[in-house]
């Protein structure tokens, strides 16, 4: 074990419980405003939660580290464990039958922003605890933007060196500095939560409904305040305005900000958008002319439902108008295959990612182009920039990392008991941050309430290993990693 | 159009008719002999591609062409649709009921190994019929063993040019010439179709079937003359001698020469056999004792049958003991990933295939290894050899594509009707040449007699796009190649 890397490694955990314990205080406050005594369980958790944080940074203070590759990989994989611990606690102190199991699911579905919910009644639960979950998906939605950002690019993470060099690049950065740029960041995502909320609102929602759901569409975690999720309030205003705030929030975040501060509409022809935009308009149309068909629906209807659920999964956000898995074969087969592709990198937004297809694409056209004139020279590009032979590497190392560990989860849930459609999409769900799968059992209609322990572990495993981009995880169970 | 391509690739393609017309009189002289009227089809087809394919080759000849890589890719394509459609001409004609899709299907499944088969009443029907499909099979695994050893390296097809430069490396190569090579292939593939139907009578089949079985076990392609399969014979012997020549025709015959000729057994120490029967051994314990312990089965009957099913779902052969999706989720969910798998590359086994494995094992591993030390230099190999960036990027080319087709196909058979289950096993049961999916209608209990004619035409495709290791076809579909 090498001391030297846990010292500030904890140390940093320990500011950020920090920050962690003093979100407690809204919901507090939430519960208190309206009369429910769960304001305790939030207070408690506060203090208990703020003490030990306090002093264990007390305890671990020190010279500011050196940021080594080792001391970021033990870093990232600290924070997210230590916030699930966390944000379960007072889950599993109030009283709603949840098993420490479920808990610790519910809060890593939170952190991870799946939205996948153990819990059912929604409708009647005390506003606290809502607003809790709600509250710890659009933090975690920073928390994975930080990560996406900053982290994994120079962590050199599933061939994201590239977004590292592009940063670099002095002629187009858009901030000289990180504190700004995370200001920036921190001002648009508080910003586009309020307007999201706003128009929540205005569609109809009332304000706590529209509070919670700004804050998880924001952070395309898809927790609901209702069972039926986007079903119960049955508004076709509503449906099209969640797609556009959950497509917003799967571009990159970077990019987002060069257009808001420089009003620099060019930044949005990156590659992954036009890939990302294209294919949930392709999904979307395609599936809702289906559904028109296959189903007698108005086109008008079918298509607010079909891109409103598209852009839900594409997103992984996990927001459902109605169980789109009965609408026939098609819409299952698509809701599947979508689950494994996600939004752009640099966003809240699970799944592979468009960037990864863009380069994909662009190594199967210069890989036929081979074939042919095997002499001649074709580089692989993304736009404009030529994609090196490492992060080429790292992408496929990603994906094949990413198919492996569906197949082995897959597996291991028919193990513990599940048919082979509800483990196959539960657990590709879990891995790419999405929420529903497809089934009686993790369907858009049903929940993970009926879902036993063992396989909330392996699931809530699938979640982190996803959210984390799998090789950050991966890394520290190799004994390299931990040699002095 | 290129007309120096392709006056050498229909000269070499009608050579090939002239030996299908030849292979016709054998279940011509079987239903003679048997007294069956079917004898007259044969002839009749016989003389037809006979004299069709003499004049074509007539009219054709010419100088010897310059084996040019374009002429590889056309006259691969050119010469699997034809078989295909040379082979469905018998079964057409003969009087029983087939539509001209399922004649196409029942042929093209034969030709590329597969084994899926739309025929319902195998017990009943004439020893010629019978006989065709089988050589058919037969032929097409001499065809696709010639592809992999000789043709693919050539084409660089697939990550496949380390088999090239490992064939020219002068220390260790076979022989010194291809013709002595073929004749050694030959040998080998006709003495071990020799010994498999030996075997097969000595453990209680009658000759025609140990004959038909033996034709089919060694091309790895799995029609039966039973409905039930290996069911009908109900023997454990049975299914282990099947299960040992089903797991050595998975091998590369290229070391199988080897082998066989020096009595090197060294030859078997390639990295690739070593992981193909690693996970053959793996899956199929697993499975028995699940089924041993899920269904109250004795544990030598149980890992009989989960040897045989899942030896005969890697190898791509497709033959079925009984009905192992019914012994529970876990034997669906390993069927189901074990039809991605597949044997050796040079066999008669299709899927993604051990040495590809290998390889992304490799990558995954120096990958690990770079995130923690990215100065460091780690090579990707396979066994003492190298694999360039090159190969690396054919190999992923190759899955990417493989995976790419199964959704695209997944979701057309989803479009024609078919749930989900059954769209998504059939085409990658299509696609890497096994034979039966899963559900009640493609799975090992059902066929595809009921699968409508669009999506027979679908299936089709995917047979021969996977048999072709999907480059091959779809390069001939970029406009760059057909460029003067």
């Amino acid at each position: 074990m090498n001391a030297s890397l846990l010292r500030p490694a904890i140390y940093i955990a320990a500011l950020c419980g920090l920050y962690l314990a003093t979100a407690m205080f809204l919901p507090a406050m939430m519960d208190l405003y309206y009369g429910h005594d769960d304001w305790q369980v939030f207070a408690l958790s506060a203090f208990m939660v703020g003490g030990i944080s306090l002093m264990t940074a007390l305890a671990t203070r020190g010279a500011p580290p050196v940021f080594t590759k080792r001391l970021g990989f033990l870093l990232v994989n600290l924070l997210w464990v230590i916030f699930s611990l966390v944000g379960a606690i007072p889950l599993y102190l109030a009283d709603h039958d949840l098993s420490f199991a479920q808990s610790i699911f519910e809060s890593i579905s939170a952190i991870t922003t799946t939205g996948s919910t153990v819990l059912v009644g929604l409708d009647d639960l005390p506003p606290g605890i809502l607003l809790w979950r709600s509250l710890l998906q659009w933090l975690g939605g920073i928390g994975i933007v930080a990560l996406g950002l900053f982290v994994l690019p120079f962590l050199r993470v599933g061939g994201m060196s590239f977004f590292k060099l592009e940063s670099s690049d002095t002629s187009d950065k858009p901030f000289a500095r990180l504190a700004s740029f995370t200001r920036a960041f921190i001002g648009i995502y508080v910003g586009i939560t309020l307007v999201c909320a706003i128009c929540y609102a205005w569609a109809g929602m009332n304000r706590f409904d529209a509070l919670n759901h700004a804050l998880t569409t924001v952070a395309t975690g898809g927790f609901s305040t209702h069972d039926a999720s986007f079903g119960y309030f049955n508004s076709i205003p509503l449906l099209w305005i969640s797609t556009v705030f959950m497509t917003i929030c799967s571009l990159p975040f970077s990019l987002l900000i060069i257009f808001v501060v420089r009003r620099r509409l060019d930044s949005l022809r990156d590659p992954q958008i036009i890939v990302f935009v294209g294919y949930l308009f392709v999904f979307s149309v395609a599936l809702g002319v289906y559904h028109h068909l296959n189903n007698d629906v108005g086109l008008g209807t079918a298509l607010a439902h079909s891109f409103h659920n598209i852009s839900s999964i594409l997103s992984t956000t996990g927001y459902a108008s109605t169980d789109y898995t009965a609408w026939g074969p098609f819409a299952v087969a698509l809701a599947f295959f979508a689950t494994f592709m996600g939004g752009c990198t640099g966003s809240t937004a699970g799944g592979i990612k468009a960037y990864r297809f863009v380069v994909l694409f662009n190594i199967v056209g210069t890989g036929l182009k081979r074939l042919v004139y095997p002499n001649a020279v074709y580089s692989v590009r993304y736009g404009k920039a030529v994609i090196e032979p490492e992060a080429q590497r790292g992408i496929f190392l990603f994906v094949a990392l990413y198919i492996f560990l569906w197949a082995v989860g897959s597996l291991a849930m028919t193990l513990l008991g599940y048919d082979f459609l509800t483990s196959a999409s539960s657990v590709i769900t879990a891995l790419s941050n999405v929420g529903p799968g497809i089934g009686d059992i993790v369907g858009p209609a049903g929940n993970f309430s009926t879902i036993s322990d063992p396989a909330l572990y392996l699931l809530s495993v699938m979640m982190l290993a996803g959210r984390l981009e799998i090789l950050t995880v991966l890394v520290l169970l190799t004994p390299l990693f931990w040699r002095q």
